[in-house]
């Protein structure tokens, strides 16, 4: 008989998704909660955050190219972007790729997590230490209602609305992410199942609409290791809306930009196969 | 402590997916497989082949949708649409909504997944006693190889290439396709995941090709029960192309179509969603 250990999250009360462990190579306690990095099979190695799939190796691209790119060209030029979360370093790593970026703040509240992802995770933390990125370790929520900085694209790499990150799903926080943009700007943020909290995506649309934003559009893309595997993002904008970007010119940008998801018709694509029944 | 059983799909050697039980409603063997009828927490009840999750009552909407009304509202005007495999119903109950078709050959392999669908999935096999609808219990296969009848629209909605779905994916398949659809006919298959299959993909596009389809279009989308839950369905045809359908057209045709999923943005929006690694 072989070694045969398994990882199994419980993605739902109803709903659990197991993976095949090669090894358990990190288990650490921060200040707000369990981190974990797993080598596996099927996905390669994956962080693990209060026992819930955060990213893996094999399919993190799907994720961190679509919250980073369709905001940064509809956005005409961006230079100054604030993330949210995400202490991987995945959605900082695809930032960084947008040549007329010239700093990032990137707001992370669990200063281990960046430093396990450093350690365990270097195809996805490989730019936080690039210098045009300005790692601060506080709460995102706290830092959008103090800054003083203006930024012409937002992305808000958020885990789900429990514990400390149920904040980055409420009406104030909206209010204050519109504050910090530009009259241009441009926010990204993920925003859960179509399939399971379809009640929340509505919610968060109506408090962007309420934080006034013009334009707010969600996409959907398939996260493997998230409950359902249907997932959603939603775009707010103050002035471009994606559905008009120029795909000529984000297919000349992309000839020297190397991406394996996101392209020229994904674009639109994502936003545009929206189901019905979200619109 | 309450009653608490799972039934747990492998998905891959790596990989398992579990949902929690109501109750299992049926359980029987037919000529061909091992079929299983499950009331789960999370999807409905779940009809099970083999061991592989088929189709849900919770998400069903999003593959039936998907894999029928692309291809009726990219051809002008279907009157005689074959559907290939899909004995549950879900498919043809979506092209029964078509006004202009006037007959539906329904060529499923195994009688005995219809009788169980139309006993256990009523809102999955409400339209097969239709009028419209011809069931004929035959090997897809065969029928396309020997048939003379010529088709506006062919879906083949069938299982993973293994046991005796494995031709559904051959070469000599896609031409007799080819041979079957009329001038400007189309066909639609699934065609498994984008993540774990791309190599799959790949060999159909170029069968496809090689049969003689012009246009080739790989379309996205989530099916939360299949492996990795990302999927794909791949159009071929003889003369319309998808990206070129006048989407006012299908939104006027949509106003007295209930749909849950497509619509004349999804239209176009799964085939620009492809990621760019797969073009």
């Amino acid at each position: 008989m072989k070694f045969d250990a398994w990882y199994t999250e419980p993605q739902t009360e109803n709903l659990s998704l197991s993976t095949k462990l090669k090894n358990i190579l990190y288990v650490g306690q921060s200040k707000y909660q369990e981190i974990q990095i797993l080598d596996t099979y099927e996905f390669g190695k994956v962080l693990i955050l209060e026992n819930t799939y955060q990213t893996t190796e094999r399919d993190e691209f799907i994720y961190h190219e679509l919250i980073s790119h369709p905001a940064l060209f509809t956005h005409e030029n961006p230079k100054k972007v604030l993330v949210i979360g995400g202490g991987d370093g995945g959605t900082v790593r695809e930032v960084v790729k947008h040549e007329s970026v010239e700093k990032i703040d990137f707001v992370e509240l669990d200063g281990m997590v960046v430093e396990v992802s450093k350690q365990f995770l270097p195809s996805l933390s490989c730019e936080i230490d690039n210098p045009k990125v300005n790692t601060i370790i506080t709460d995102g929520i706290e830092y959008v209602a103090k800054t003083k900085e203006k930024y012409d694209v937002i992305l808000v790499d958020c885990p789900d609305p429990v514990g400390p990150a149920a904040g980055l799903f409420e009406k104030e926080f909206y209010n204050n992410l519109f504050k910090c943009l530009n009259d241009d700007g441009i926010m990204v943020q993920q925003t859960e199942s179509p399939l399971l909290h379809e009640t929340l995506i509505n919610k968060i649309k109506g408090h962007l609409k309420d934080a006034g934003f013009p334009v707010i559009r969600p996409l959907v893309c398939s996260i493997p290791t998230y409950p359902s595997g249907f997932w959603s993002f939603t775009l707010a904008s103050k002035k471009n809306d994606p559905l008009t970007s120029d795909v000529n010119e984000i297919q000349d940008k992309l000839k020297n930009m190397p991406t394996k998801y996101y392209d020229q018709d994904v674009h639109k694509g994502v936003f545009l196969a929206t189901p019905r029944y979200l619109k």
